[in-house]
């Protein structure tokens, strides 16, 4: 069958890593498969690439600057290439360009137009291995784009995607997906399977173990994803539209979220209007907001709280407060000292149990909720900071998550 | 004037000096010339992703070196172009390929085959300063080559000639050509003007300032070229076909050489084909030969000696040995410790009495000849080792090379 196989910085950080990495891609290969292997740069590569950058220039123009960063992907897949000739195996680099992944020219971001992935295919009818660089493309004006940090994942996805690949695994330095963060909760548990949403909702509170955008890929070309580690090369997570037991376990995992702060603005006057002028504004200043909460007023004022990331939270205030007068409000208060758990599972839905244990917990330990949002396979309270650990050890052990039944009570 | 600069890994090692070099692109383009920078990779960098392909893979097919070993320059043209960016001047970086370096197939040491600098020339026309990454090509099958190690100049040269440029400056860590290798002979000069041969004729004889390919293809194509360094930015040394004042000089300056190690096939019968068949035989196994000198026999029978780079003796000592028989020869020996000293000018065509002072003043010195070898502007002696430098300091002040009037004696 045809694989394309992820690598992340830590698995290719240095010459014996990169060994390694060519021994099990040609394994895979030995056994039958077809590979197209895609990384990342080797190790913090990307980032000194990014600080020297700083170091020359404070106006680094996308053009250079994605001219620059993508050296690191070009690095790293000449080298696997070569440490797989050595083992025997007719590999070939490409570039994102070379692989035919044809971006917007939006520098720095850009979005995945099209895939022709010609080449690859011509490489794979001829018994080569390809090795791709991941993170890069080529723009309409023929320019070379970078797909936004983190974005190997994307271009793994999208290449399972259009060489309609069986499976798409992601290589990378934990072993799964997990119940909880095993940092956190040491009874945390693999989890063997998982659907998309499952784990959008879940990167989208906090766990970083595959990005958002291209999980969001995968889901929308099915394409089937496993997650796991280049350490100990033992079967990882697998990711799914809809998986065996699926309904059975209520709640797959909890996470959490340090990154963020709240902003509330008080004695809001309950008007049309409102909420969609402040938050257009925090839109049009680039402001990424999170979680929206607005209570129902019972006196014609209410409260507006919000969160954005916390490198955000010096420019949404400075948007925000000029607006208070307008708004008819009576304060701005930001508060950078919250956190976020969530529970995540698709049994949530036909189990409405869920929500009132999740808060009975919190409660039982002590733990005050400051806001509260859900979605359908989603719930998430906003806590204090130095709450959050003691949180999420308490809900997982509240959905007997060590379990392998899991959340059966 | 359209200028194009060339800056190499010492000009641009850090992001201070790429700053510097910036300032200095910015400030001859403000000062009314179109300039075209064409760069080496940073300091070590290129020996550095060398190495670290011997760290992964003993194969190391060409393609896939060349796609590691071009993404050095490749990181120096976009920090430099955002550097620029910063300084006001509108940049925009190339890699050879986009620069329309079109080379043959021959990876590791392409041959430039053609250039299409439309990118350029219509970035010029914008009136934006294009920098273009050194030292690399696209082949005709459209994948990335390239030209052999140091070949930046030759990049910048082949650029200025098919752009028609007025000059094509190199800049370097020393400030010129001089009389002889100042770090031997302080009283040493710089000189001001230089013709191509007389370039070509240091270069091959031991002066490493401009790389020899990149003279014979500025010699080609009439290409001036003006060597200086980054560190003064002072006037150096002009570089053309011929100069003012090129016939007095009979001396333009000393070279040395210690790379080269020396192989005698002794008792050689003097009879047609012996030394082709020797000569063949290294040419088939790609040992490099410099010098030849073979002596009219007297009594059938002769001495063959010739020069090989030091890295080569063994293996031209193992290409030779099997042929001694078959040849009819006594014996091989192989002498590591020699040095090669030559004078070169131009003036000497006109002035027969310079060989003689050359030996004379070899003889006075102590310093035996052990070769001797010759063209219409230079002649060579192989000298010890350890007498090369004592030969030196002797043949510059014998011919005033100290003298801005030079070798008029």
């Amino acid at each position: 069958m045809l694989l394309v196989q992820k690598f992340g910085g830590t698995s290719v950080a240095d010459a014996d890593r990169i060994r390694a990495v060519a021994d099990h891609v040609a394994r895979t290969k030995r056994h039958g498969n077809q590979v197209v292997a895609v990384l990342s740069a080797m190790g913090k590569e990307t980032d000194e690439l990014y600080h020297l950058a700083d170091l020359v220039s404070s106006t680094q123009p996308g053009r250079e600057l994605d001219m620059l960063v993508t050296i690191g992907e070009r690095k790293s897949v000449a080298l696997l290439a070569m440490a797989l000739a050595d083992l025997g195996v007719d590999a070939v680099s490409f570039t994102g360009s070379q692989a035919g992944i044809i971006t917007d020219n939006s520098h720095r971001r850009a979005r995945i137009l099209e895939i022709r992935p010609d080449r690859l295919s011509e490489a794979l009818a001829a018994g080569r291995l390809p090795v791709v660089a991941g993170f890069q493309g080529m723009s309409t004006d023929r320019e070379i784009t970078t797909l936004g940090r983190n974005a190997s994942d994307l271009t793994a996805v999208a290449l399972a995607a259009a060489l309609d690949a069986e499976l798409c695994e992601i290589y990378t330095d934990v072993s799964g997906v997990f119940t909880a963060d095993p940092r956190l909760v040491p009874e945390a548990r693999r989890l063997r399977e998982l659907s998309f949403e499952e784990l959008l909702e879940m990167a989208d509170t906090g766990s970083k173990v595959v990005a958002q955008r291209a999980v969001e890929y995968a889901r929308n070309h099915k394409v089937r994803l496993h997650v796991r580690s280049s350490f100990t090369w033992e079967p990882g997570t697998m990711i799914s539209e809809e998986y065996e037991g699926m309904e059975q376990a209520i709640i797959s995992g909890v996470t959490h979220d340090e990154s963020e702060a709240k902003i509330t603005v008080t004695q809001v006057p309950d008007r049309p209007g409102v909420a969609g002028r402040l938050f257009r504004a925090l839109a049009d200043n680039s402001v990424n907001v999170d979680m929206i909460v607005q209570n129902v007023s019972s006196d014609g004022r209410t409260d507006i709280s919000f969160t954005v990331p916390k490198a955000d939270l010096a420019s949404a205030m400075e948007v925000a407060r000029p607006l208070l007068g307008d708004l008819g409000a009576a304060d701005l208060v930001a508060d950078p000292g919250i956190a976020r758990v969530s529970l995540v599972g698709a049994g949530m839905k036909n189990n409405p149990g869920v929500a009132a244990t999740m808060f009975e917990t919190l409660s039982d330990t002590g733990v005050n909720i400051e806001m509260i949002s859900t979605s359908s396979i989603r719930i998430s309270c906003v806590v204090r900071g130095e709450a959050v650990e003691e949180a999420v050890r308490a809900l997982h052990a509240a959905f007997s998550l060590d379990s392998p039944d899991g959340a059966a009570s």
